[in-house]
């Protein structure tokens, strides 16, 4: 009751080939995916978990953690076919929910804020993709669809198919549809400062051209 | 005289319970907590470095390193209650010194600059808290009480009891005074970007004003 | 023929001392660098995998990870004397090219985007210098002697001689010339923030100038 049954088992397998074009064959992704020896080591201890086993739990996490740089609290609820790309240095907290079909990278943090012991970590919705060294904290919820940007920020909800980019993270993106392979190139970026540069310059044109009239009009006059 | 007294370890033990809500017992913290591991190991490697026995604290730091993703250079100064949370990638410099209270996450790099040999890392005062994958470089000074908001990058001395936020990290918050819960939560972040645009635009609706007055009187007089 | 050549250790070892001022023996070099241990079993795995055979060099890599926390797939070429400094939670994708003289951190990620299995990493040029927790996404091309900040997210061309900062990365210095020194120095950083209020506000002040001076006018003429 407590193990991996082979369909769990598959379908996190079925997800690494999915979605990492290096990927060669079934050996080399049983022996060479640290993502998903942290995943199938973590389903274990989150039953574990479940039936209010003291300490042995978090020891299991603890290994995991040495042996794949991946640290994931036994408490989290992961759903299927979730897929670590990399994954050293990534953190995910006791209360964090993860829906169906999410894609993370190295360096995450789901993380939680303030001292108290109920829900403080984030709810990812599925097919949602956090980059490499994202940090995602507080018990916000992430729309399902939604694409963290690498080296971002989100410390509010986010809505669902959204982009977000920036420390602090902005939502830069939002559409109601997105075929599956865009939400995989991660790299496409958005630039803040570049928009509101753009937006206020053009503010700034239109009232220029008014005080010019004026200019014109008193010239005139005078 | 080289060894961790009971004292320093029972601080060190005390802070886990202080600041991480997810804490159970002793036995956890002390088996599962990678920073307490770095910490300890550190200490003892410190007081070695210090006697200038040579390599053996190097070689010290750099077991430690592997066995807990937490990479404390022996000659780094560390105050009392020291807490690491999760730690997997962080790297605290040769010069590196750090107050009493200080709390730091995953991630994170107090980093040196330049080639010269001197003093080259961060000094953290009293109580500072360090958010995830946050980079600290270069002999900078960071006043007691400030809080290192996620993913931030600072290079300039930050004054007490302040929030930095952004790459690169501005001053978001500044206060003389903060209750002792609220410097945990480092969720709680800023937006600049937001802010920036806001000062803009009232200006500008101010300046807006006065054209749309001189426009009036214009077509008034014509 | 798969072994490393002593000139290339040689060249491996010096670029540590030209590097760090922390370094202080040979010995110390050997034992206490992850990046160099990488290094090492990197450019072995990589003439296995140019050799075409199957697993073993995915699997040295994957154990070089677990020695070093730094993830180098066998496919990426390397120039002469690449130093990583730290490393932990490094990961360099399989079509990465990397020229010579290259300086890189801890936390950072060269990566892929999209899911076809041509090239679709970056390409560094020589003398690159890339911060602490940076991210380089996707097929672009770092010119030589370029900067990366640290925490920086980088998915677009950058030119020679450039230094980037920010999420997303702007390139926020160029010149023809530079001192080697100076670009280890990867703490000085600018603000594009600070920059933008300072450009928009010099230019409303000029704009109500002119405002003002038509209200003059208005005055006098009333």
């Amino acid at each position: 009751m407590f193990f991996l049954s082979p369909f769990e088992l598959k379908g996190d397998i079925d997800s690494v080939f999915e979605r990492d074009p290096a990927a060669r064959s079934i050996l080399e992704v049983l022996l060479c995916y640290p993502g998903l020896h942290a995943l199938i080591l973590h389903r274990f201890a989150h039953r574990l978990y479940l039936a209010r086993i003291p300490l042995i739990p978090r020891l299991i996490s603890h290994g995991t953690r040495f042996i794949t740089g991946i640290e994931i609290h036994p408490g989290a609820k992961i759903g299927k076919k979730f897929f670590i790309d990399h994954g050293m240095g990534s953190v995910i907290g006791e209360t964090t929910e993860i829906g169906d079909n999410v894609t993370m990278y190295q360096g995450v943090t789901l993380g939680g804020t303030g001292k108290h012991s109920g829900k403080r970590h984030p709810t990812l919705g599925d097919n949602v993709v956090v980059g490499a060294n994202a940090t995602i904290l507080g018990p916000v919820h992430i729309g399902a669809g939604s694409r963290i940007g690498a080296g971002s920020v989100v410390v509010r909800d986010v809505p669902h198919d959204s982009t977000i980019v920036g420390v602090p993270g902005r939502v830069v993106r939002h559409k109601g549809e997105k075929t599956y392979d865009v939400s995989l190139e991660h790299g496409k970026l958005f630039d803040p400062i570049e928009s509101l540069n753009a937006k206020l310059e053009q503010k700034m044109a239109h009232l220029e051209n008014r005080v010019a009239e004026l200019e014109k009009e008193k010239r005139r006059s005078a």
